[in-house]
């Protein structure tokens, strides 16, 4: 078996999710609401499968969702793209990333990746046969080390893999921070795979910026977005990517080579939803900021001390005043055991030196699964 | 951008899809079938959609799903399948193949492919390090060069990768083929990548074994189903994988890495399906060999002289007595053009030496779809 992947431990989030149901514990690991999405949408793609179109849909999409797409980075950013030659729909975003990556890089390029990192991230580039160069944030202000940063890049760099708003840490990277990235990527000639499935679950006026909408980047940005996030249909398993048309074909053909296409009817749905009005995007962050409110309020009176979150379904959790145990793994199988709750620990967002004392907890679940939650953590410290 | 892909040129059945738009001619081209599915194979699905359960199923598919698969291959093939740790979910047999070729090989491992070959397979391979190792049928017999394919194999082989029943040729592989290659696996200590697709779709009595049936054989297959195929809806993308389970926990870990699940409520759909009785199976084989038999007694009287095919969706086409163009892609555009009908080059299955003068037909189409085909070929010729 392929030694990379036999030597990979299951994901964190299955694992999570495994303990959460044999301690009947509330879990807020996995990223994923606890309600469905919008009505509407979900009709749409009911509705979608019983008027002859489930056989293959174009390679890229169908053209319903890719003009769309298109739209809506207009709408959202004033991006102007072509919706026939520079969106690619994937099954997922999780293909996105992967199809992106295929497209980009060759064997022996380097490829500069950010921790915390999403699981799928190192052992794709590995996979690949690309060559991680790994930049580290670290808590409690996630700064970018810009002088890392810059080091990190070289002659052999083919892309930068970025994500904002950024899991696990909640953080919306600022246009000066986006300007120092652009600006290395013009120096070496380098792109970005920017995945941006939380683009619309941003918090506290807080603007989303994508990368490829500075000076210089839209050639050089393959752009990600998650209707799954967007419409919260995680299992859905449809994304996008935009970017360049002479990119784009090349991502198609990766696209060929994993999935081939995504079935219509939810690409007909997803193409309906992408064209709601203000107040349905304005109402999905305004709710979550919401959540974000009521578990940050609770954990803290718990004893914890919660960092920032700007965006995504996610908010960081130090736990050094309630326990001295600075593995974070052994600390979420204790709060999942003891306390019935689970979390992510940080450090599974690591590749190198591991963090101490934080967990990830997901807010994206209705207001009486966050208050149990708390009760039980109050509870249990 | 990736070289291997950035070279590739567009499938060959989204090229010819836009020829059959651009001519309104008749598209026997790519294989999908031009009615829809079951009913209430759809309405399920639809149904599905409604009852709460559109966030992320489990990684390696919902139980429902996971538990027909493992009864379907009980009923059809008398495998003891392990639903929970040995079948694998995955978003289409194309994503099927490449998590299978993932798990199982490294950089440098050889792959034995048998031209002519589907147009994923060479890539993909290549893409992940692999060395391919091709060994070539040939018209018209398409008989097993077992010489050749035991050279094919060495030291360095990880694995085959085995398309029965066989597109292009609509080749069924027989058992004492079957036990050959067995035999070269034991002796090579060597695993099967088996797209078995088409297994389903099986004429004249042929029976379709599966080299997982075969002594030995159970731990070192990986075998491919696709519910895209066994009930017409081609453009859901599901597809499964079965396999041993220390296998196919590496399987996981790489459709972890290319789309980590697929939309439960297709996923329930196709559970429903595979529990169709013997009717519903016998039925589809029957309507596709009847539709078989129609465009071979159509294809003859237009002067083509067609090969045997048993299984599939498709029929090759041998030109020659009709146009003395050996180059079967000029002749498909010929036919596009001047005849409107679209067909797919032979040669576009094969990497080395092309053949000539072969085209291939999708059958699965209407009757009056097929006679209009017929009616346009013989009025050209
Ligand atoms: C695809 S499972 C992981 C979901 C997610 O994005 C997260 O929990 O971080
Ligand atoms: C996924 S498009 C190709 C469909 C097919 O299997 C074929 O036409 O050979």
């Amino acid at each position: 078996a392929n030694s990379l992947l036999a030597n990979t431990g299951t994901t964190i989030f299955t694992v999570m999710s495994a303990l959460a149901v044999r301690h009947q514990a509330i879990n807020l690991g996995q990223g994923f609401p606890d309600t469905e999405g919008p009505a509407d949408v979900v009709a749409a793609a009911a509705a979608a499968l019983q008027d002859g179109r489930n056989q293959y849909p174009p390679l890229t999409g169908v053209p319903e969702l890719r003009q769309a797409v298109a739209a809506a980075n207009q709408r959202f950013y004033g991006l102007d793209i072509d919706a026939d030659r520079e969106v690619v729909v994937t099954s997922g975003a999780t293909e996105a990333i992967t199809a992106s990556l295929m497209a980009l890089i060759d064997p022996g390029d380097e490829v500069v990746l950010i921790e915390p990192l999403y699981d799928t991230y190192l052992p794709v580039v590995k996979l690949l046969g690309g060559v991680p160069k790994l930049v580290r944030l670290a808590p409690p202000e996630w700064e970018l080390p810009r002088a890392e940063l810059a080091a990190a890049f070289g002659p052999k760099t083919k892309a930068i893999l970025l994500n904002s708003p950024m899991n696990p840490i909640g953080k919306v990277f600022s246009a000066e921070e986006l300007g120092f990235i652009a600006s290395l990527l013009e120096q070496h000639d380098a792109y970005a795979v920017c995945d941006e499935v939380y683009e619309h679950l941003v918090f506290d006026g807080l603007r989303h910026i994508p990368l490829m909408t500075l000076p210089g980047m839209r050639e050089r940005c393959l752009r990600i977005g998650s209707a799954g996030k967007t419409f919260s249909l995680t299992g859905w398993k449809v994304g996008y990517i935009t970017g360049p048309a002479a990119l784009m074909g090349v991502v198609a053909k990766a696209h060929q080579n994993l999935t081939f296409t995504t079935a219509p009817n939810l690409q007909r749905a997803v193409a309906l939803g992408l064209a709601k009005d203000d107040a349905y995007f304005a109402g999905l962050s305004a709710d979550l900021q919401a959540q974000r409110d009521h578990l940050v309020t609770g954990l803290t009176a718990a004893g914890f001390k919660t960092l920032p979150s700007g965006g995504s379904y996610f908010v960081l959790a130090d736990y050094a005043a309630l326990d001295s145990d600075g593995d974070d793994a052994a600390f979420c199988m204790k709060l999942a055991e003891r306390a019935g709750v689970v979390a992510i620990p940080l450090s599974a967002f690591y590749a190198g030196e591991k963090p101490r004392h934080h967990v990830r907890f997901a807010f994206c679940k209705q207001t009486h699964v966050l208050d149990e939650a708390i009760t039980r953590l109050t509870r249990y410290f």
